[in-house]
């Protein structure tokens, strides 16, 4: 072997790859509370543009750990990123992730309504856990979407790191008052629709955000700020 | 909304992104057989970086689709990759996705070797599948790892999307004779000893590659070139 590796212990190389980050992003200046998230975008993907491209509403990063503390369950548009998000931590506060692309009943609302899967899964998630102020319209599990004063369910998050069609439908569903998601993350990837799918998330005034405006993203981002969220608790 | 929407039908929504890619690629001649594979990394990410950092091994398409073909499995560094391969298309030809990332054999094979998860999954890939030329050492399935003249016997590709060390584990387990792998798919993604074991990929002589030079990569990445592959078929 002629290359020359750099020698670091296993339990070491996360840590490492974070200074080497953190000295390329030099004099940076983060928005408090958002630089483990922004770092952990570059590990997940070495490129540096997320430095650039990642917008976060008002205090969503305290809006969001209070959410998973309180039992939040995140809801992705990928089994991949539904893979990579670290389920054990999440479990812990007793959040789940759900995935509807690969079910039945969301490919056929698909071919009916003649949308994307990934439209019709933001359609299954409202269905099961619209805001319900504690009457279960789901006999599994009863969830409302948004802390209510008082109230101590759990809420949803949405990750969304693939399809704009989610996450446009995901809009559509909080403007008609039918979702009230805790947090959205909005990092799609792609050329058609994405730009747009993410703007239209900047619109909403009382949905807390963490959104990659452009066209970079993915379900690897998507999963990878859900853990940055949950290695910050 | 503000923002305006570009009218897609939801099966158009590929092939569009495929032709904003195409456009914006401009004149760019491809290694022959290769285009489909960048374009859909591009497709993947939203980074055109990847037209500039894939490097292929001579006749590396027409090799790899021989072995999907004759029912090469996959084998991957992650859950998130092993998600995002589309299994139902290589179970056509005979093939499975295998990631040995969460066994616990590899834990602790980790543990008492003071090497990453990462390398021992390589460790357990070489013992279940090594060369063995009809002679089953594996209860479950007997597999060789590169087409032998007259020999039938379906091969493995690995697909290498996030640890460094384990393409360098893959390298030492081909330099000692005891994987010889249809295709290496090595795209680890980030800063410790990523850029050097995608290097010594390049230095193997009778194995082929995909690799994507540099930092870049990733699970999504890995998962998408064994899809580009699968959907040439």
């Amino acid at each position: 072997m002629k290359t020359e590796l750099e020698q670091v212990l296993p339990a070491q190389i996360e840590k490492r790859s974070f200074e080497i980050i953190t000295e390329e992003l030099g004099e940076r200046v983060f928005v408090p509370g958002t630089e483990p998230i922004v770092k952990r975008c570059i590990h997940t993907s070495a490129d540096f543009d997320y430095a650039e491209n990642l917008v976060f509403s008002e205090k969503v990063v305290e809006k969001a750990l209070g959410a998973l503390r309180r039992g939040a369950s995140i809801v992705t548009d990928t089994q991949m990123a539904k893979a990579g998000i670290n389920k054990k931590k999440l479990a812990q506060y007793g959040g789940q992730v759900y995935c509807f692309m690969s079910d039945e009943d969301v490919a056929e609302a698909a071919r009916e309504n003649g949308t994307t899967r990934a439209a019709a899964s933001m359609e299954k998630a409202a269905r099961m856990f619209q805001r319900n102020h504690g009457q279960a319209d789901t006999a599994d599990r009863p969830l409302n979407c948004q802390e209510v004063p008082g109230d101590e369910t759990p809420g949803l998050i949405f990750a969304i790191g693939n399809a704009p069609t989610a996450l446009i439908r995901l809009y559509e569903l909080v403007r008609e008052g039918r979702l009230a998601p805790e947090l959205i993350i909005g990092v799609p990837v792609g050329f058609v629709n994405v730009v747009q799918s993410k703007e239209i998330i900047l619109e909403l005034k009382d949905t807390p955000y963490i959104v990659a405006r452009g066209r970079k993203g993915g379900s690897n981002i998507a999963a990878c700020i859900c853990n940055a969220l949950l290695y910050m608790m």
